[in-house]
């Protein structure tokens, strides 16, 4: 039932990747048409099959086993190289464009989410590596990481510590010039498989004596067996019963004095962390959108397939039927336009970031995937929820499919930091950096948007100029001001494209712009009743 | 881990059942103890394993089993008579008020929504037949289903049509002073179960020579056991793989020549039919709200447990510790805060409701019946969302307990009629029946509610208004003018409960209010976009 939106591709592809030195537009072509012959035809019908056989733990062996249909269909994958487009050739990747890469991850992702979060996690591994690897740790992996051969995972969060990282207990002390690593690991995705021949873990961790905090956190790579072919001494502990994503094992992972590399420089995790944490975080931003568009091809055929009761507009009746297609009623085309027009606006965005990653402008790139990683994975649940009620009774159960898309679609807005702290992160991070140079130059290089928004941003960001200095109140208008801007640059990515029907566009000012009014009164409001609310202190 | 919120409830009865004849505060403090001990100890703790468990349907004897775990505490609440206590004695009763029967509804979902949505159904086809039934079915069945030892069920939508009844093809034809049903209905909530003794089913079926329509319709009752002790030819033909709400059967019934009674006039069965379904639209959302109330302990709790990073403002820091609580961060405590207060005051429009249901107040209760099945049921699904997010990745898995209530929850939104259907009752029924006089006059009588508030409903009203002959704008435009509506209604009730902390109320006015100015400028839209883009029509 899914349809790869070829036609959308190529427009997008003309318009951010149409100079690239290395794939001409022709090339690209032939690369979105094979990947979507191969989503549709074979990678989609693994979906549902893999939901509900799941991801099997042998708490004897310590074993995990993939749903056998995902096999085949991820050695398609690596075989073909459709996960290491972007990588450089050197380390066995194809070159390409960002943008292109990112279509071909929406097109993965919209046919079987499960099983792709595994290679885009490893694009995430493969980054950091090689920033940081030594060429012993580079030689021995990348090649293998980038054909799919070895698999690679992040190994951050323990018991007590998600969010706040500064409280890792994982403790790796030196051995024979590399480290023996012990603690344990949780939810981490991929983590043990019967996909690949090995699984590289890179684990963040401390040495004995290192500073406290997140200053005193180095990274380890710890591969599941070692250079010589001996197992090390990593063990799946469980597997989390989770409400979606049952085809991709969410694994308790122990170390227990296990060989370890460093990667980088010790006490310099938390960097090598974020160069892998980017890339994921603009993927799982693409993992949101790939959904939204798979629950919109759901919704639409539903739509323009089932009839209940009669236009109020006797024009538009068909006379021939007992009955109006149900996309003549308002309110179907309402919710029908909210969610193709912010799919278009939010692959826009993708795009134009991917456009930038390719130019290597790090900052700008920096700036959008807070926004990209929190506003697209919102928006996107929201719009599943949104195609779910257009389909009625049907959006709810298993025939209908969009249920499957809402409980696989809503980790989105929590892995890879959550959407809170995504705001965080724009606001602390990227914005405050460069005292807001960044920001205020983008703002100003995106001419010929709508005028009310960007009245809207501009009020916002006097506000949070004015508030400054004190940071609950920017940390409170954050989400906010995080989904203002986000509109703010999507309705202008749409203001420029010209290919774009202009009746997406009135309804996007129409109806979703709104939306960013809405969130500069709560930015005015600063937070204060939040802040200061005393009910909960007596906990 | 649920905990009946005992002093809230106190509140809401003293303030909107404190007058009532038959049953004192104590009394109503008795019963509000009594089922909250059960809801804690006996009910609650069936709701995972009911999940787990699922029902199961026998393709050979085409019998339906509820999860075992479910018997005991079914019949430990029919016995009881805890969804009959606001029922006519005459009829098996408790003759109490409905302020009272909805917060006793409200802790029943709350523990367990799969297995009391079935007496919450049977309550809406006692009520259908109180008004329309002969003498006859009234002696057979009410006393009994009063008791839960027969349950009811609304057999409306077929293959063909769920929103537009008009098409209804199932036919009862006239024989021996009653008649035979035949047709196919689906969606059949609690259709075939073995919980009870007995199943009523009140069908919706077309008389031979009938007119064309919802004119034609007449209700039918089609008992599972006849009279006479046999069977009757209803056969369950299957039941829906569901998202949510696996301990509670949707199944497809096949009625071959069944014995039916007619209940009330030959084609007056829409207008009984929305006899039955008013209550249970009242009924789903306190269901919304109960599982956005458990949502809120689950979440609460562990904001106020879980510790990572620190306070940004240094007085809040807990020395002690080596991080602080979470709900010490603004974004925590604006979720925490959003959920809490949107839920205090749907809980108050639920009892507003049934004070006035108590009172015979039809139109009132008209009126706000349809908001509060679909503003209800939407902000408890988002409440839900939010309180998932606040837990993380626990949010996410089976352990947290959250992502049952968002699976559960998400119906709540679809089933008796969907969303969009209720703001379409909303403005096409219940405001246009007396050219908005009963909505006039009960907006006038809300005294001392927000003044901006008011500002925007009267403007909304004013485009309604100048729109009246316009039924495509009306329509685009119903669904936010209800929610511009629901919210103006609640903080007015917030503002007038003086037991509330005012820390909550100002966070309404801040953070809450700035949804109603969001739907105020989508009203003036006037739908506009969605009505006249030609993007579908190419279908």
């Amino acid at each position: 039932m899914y349809k790869a939106p070829i036609n959308e591709y190529m427009r997008i592809v003309k318009r951010w990747a149409g100079d690239h030195p290395e794939y001409d537009i022709n090339t690209m072509e032939q690369v979105i048409k094979a990947v979507a012959k191969f989503c549709e035809e074979a990678l989609e019908p693994t979906n549902e099959k893999g939901d509900s056989e799941g991801v099997k733990y042998n708490a004897k062996t310590h074993a995990v086993k993939i749903p056998a249909c995902f096999k085949k269909v991820y050695n398609d994958i690596c075989q073909n190289g459709y996960t290491s487009l972007a990588l450089s050739s050197e380390y066995g990747g194809g070159d390409g464009p960002w943008v292109l890469h990112h279509i071909v991850a929406e097109m993965l992702a919209s046919s079987n989410i499960s099983l792709t979060t595994c290679p885009m996690l490893t694009n995430g591994a493969i980054e950091t590596l090689i920033q940081n690897g030594s060429d012993e740790i580079k030689e021995l992996y990348l090649n293998k990481m980038a054909k799919g051969e070895f698999t690679g995972t992040m190994c951050l969060t323990e018991p007590q510590c998600g969010t706040d990282l500064g409280l890792i207990q994982t403790i790796a002390k030196p051995s024979k010039g590399h480290y023996k690593l012990s603690g344990t690991k949780i939810w981490i995705t991929f983590g043990e498989h019967d996909l690949s021949e090995n699984i590289i873990h890179l684990v963040l961790a401390k040495t004995p004596g290192a500073p406290e905090g997140t200053k005193g956190i180095s990274m380890f790579a710890v591969p599941k067996f070692l250079p010589d072919g001996r197992k090390n001494s990593v063990s799946c502990g469980g597997l989390e019963e989770k409400m979606g994503q049952h085809g991709s094992p969410t694994a308790v992972l122990n170390f227990e004095e296990a060989e370890a590399w460093l990667v980088g420089d010790e006490h310099s995790g938390m960097k090598a962390m974020f160069q892998m944490m980017n890339p994921a975080r603009i993927g799982v931003g693409v993992q949101g959108l790939a959904l939204s568009e798979a629950a919109w091809q759901y919704a639409y055929e539903f739509a323009r397939n089932r009839r209940q009761s009669r236009s109020l507009d006797p024009k538009k009746q068909d006379k021939d039927a007992v009955a109006d297609k149900i996309l003549v009623h308002p309110d179907i085309r309402r919710m029908l336009m909210a969610i193709e027009v912010t799919n278009l606006a939010m692959r826009r965005l993708v795009a134009f970031t991917s456009h930038h990653l390719d130019q290597k402008h790090e900052d700008i790139v920096g700036l959008l995937t807070p926004i990209i990683k929190s506003y697209v994975t919102e928006k996107s649940v929201d719009n599943i929820s949104l195609a779910m009620q257009i389909m009625g009774g049907l959006g709810y159960v298993k025939d209908g499919r969009c249920e499957q898309l809402y409980r696989d679609g809503r980790i989105t807005m929590i892995y890879e930091g959550t959407n809170g702290i995504q705001a965080l992160d724009l606001i602390g991070r990227k914005i405050a950096k460069d005292g807001g140079k960044t920001l205020v130059s983008f703002i100003n290089s995106c001419k010929g948007g709508d005028k009310r928004l960007r009245k809207l941003l501009d009020e916002a960001n006097a506000y949070l100029l004015s508030n400054a200095q004190k940071p609950e109140v920017v940390a409170a208008i954050a989400p906010s001001y995080l989904i203002l801007l986000a509109t703010f640059v999507q309705e202008w990515l749409l203001a420029k494209d010209d290919d774009l029907d202009p009746g997406l566009h009135l309804f996007y000012k129409e109806y979703i712009l709104p939306e960013a009014e809405m969130h500069l009164l709560r930015i005015k409001g600063g937070g204060s009743a939040y802040i200061n609310y005393q009910g909960y202190d007596k906990e």
